[in-house]
């Protein structure tokens, strides 16, 4: 089960220009940014109570959110749920009937470990688990 | 400033196919139903820690809603920041440069007074401040 909306992730065009906004909308400053080459983002973070709203730019064409940018345009992306155990999470949901788009969790923004399902079994909505690596 | 992420609005065809897709994959039960006819939607909602998924659904043709699903399909419809002081709320945001959708608190789902923000603004993102209604 999840256990907290962690975070949600809004797509971007301008980095700078969003940061700038958001700090206006949301009363506080965003507190890190992170760069993930594998996913060809550059991100930052704001933390309202348990979550984070996380602005997502793309670093290059092929990157996922060049491409949502150019279908859909700035918007919300995805929603982040923590989960307890992501192994488990995948199963428990293979079980009930959903897809992960990734079998085996693989390395996230901020220290987690993820995996998402595809928006055409969530009713449009592009979901991402996530678990906190912890250090060995 | 917004002090928790409330709830996250999913805009759906069906609540009943929805109620039960959202409680497979959160693997929890909706806790409650309601209907808020100035809006034209029936609503049921999820809670996640401090944070609910509210699921919605059109009453009527002319419903945002039922707008919504028209252009865009399922998905991710609003997010809603809780506020301590809506009315001081909507004058800081102004005082920001955004143009809240109503200048007066009116009256949501779930005993809330709740303001929207336009996407155009927002990178996109219909925005919600809502304030929960105290006894008086």
């Amino acid at each position: 089960m999840m256990t907290n909306v962690e975070h949600i992730g809004i797509a971007v065009k301008s980095l700078a220009v969003s940061n700038d906004l958001f700090t206006r909308l949301l009363g506080c400053n965003p507190y890190k940014s992170e760069a993930v080459a594998s996913e060809g983002v550059t991100t930052s973070f704001f933390k309202i109570n348990q979550t984070k709203i996380e602005l997502l730019e793309a670093t290059n064409p092929d990157s996922p959110i060049a491409k949502f940018l150019e279908k859909k345009g700035e918007g919300i992306h995805h929603i982040a749920f923590e989960v307890a155990d992501i192994y488990a999470e995948i199963e428990r949901l293979k079980g009930e009937g959903f897809t992960p788009l990734n079998e085996t969790p693989k390395r996230g923004a901020d220290n987690k470990l993820v995996c998402f399902l595809h928006p055409k079994e969530t009713n449009g909505v592009l979901v991402e688990l996530c678990q906190e690596i912890k250090p060995s």
